[in-house]
């Protein structure tokens, strides 16, 4: 099992639509991913704060999806990659985060 | 729904044992707040690569926590936090980036 990671930075002076990015944005990109028989799964979230109250989360916001194997989540990516990443402007001008992970507990 | 993400930063010349974390670490910390009610699951990840084939990935390993809270959590954490960050030596030198999240999505 696999996790692609996609976070976003809680930088200064950017620009986040939190109602955009969970109710339109996500909706859409986990109905075209989600189809796969790879896809196994996925996590939305925004980050609320760090590890001390009151100070601030380093990502504002997070996504992860599961998939069987990294190449499945290439084969359900790749054919919607242009409309997924043309609609970040509509929520985002944050360069995000992304890295490949091996899921070795899950409970 | 909240996720209580610890990020190790995939740090040059740092040090991060993965055996000890996977199934030393991470075993006994599960053991000792998974059986708070509030528990609702946890990930353990190995960071394999960035977005493009051949990068580094931005943190070495993850893990997230879902509680039904972060009262949940910190109910569950503070009895034990003592011998957990004690622990931390055994695996690693590396200060870990960690947020608490409002989950949006999980499917």
């Amino acid at each position: 099992m696999v996790k692609i990671s996609i976070l976003y930075p809680n930088s200064k002076g950017s620009r986040f639509d939190l109602s955009y990015y969970s109710q339109t944005h996500m909706p859409m990109a986990i109905d075209l991913l989600g189809t796969h028989t790879g896809f196994k799964g996925v996590s939305v979230e925004h980050g609320l704060g760090g590890a001390t109250p009151g100070t601030e989360a380093t990502y504002v916001a997070m996504c992860h999806y599961h998939f069987d194997a990294v190449e499945s989540f290439m084969a359900a990516f790749t054919p919607h990659a242009a409309i997924l990443q043309n609609d970040m402007q509509n929520y985002t001008d944050i360069e995000p985060v992304i890295q490949v992970n091996e899921v070795l507990i899950s409970r």
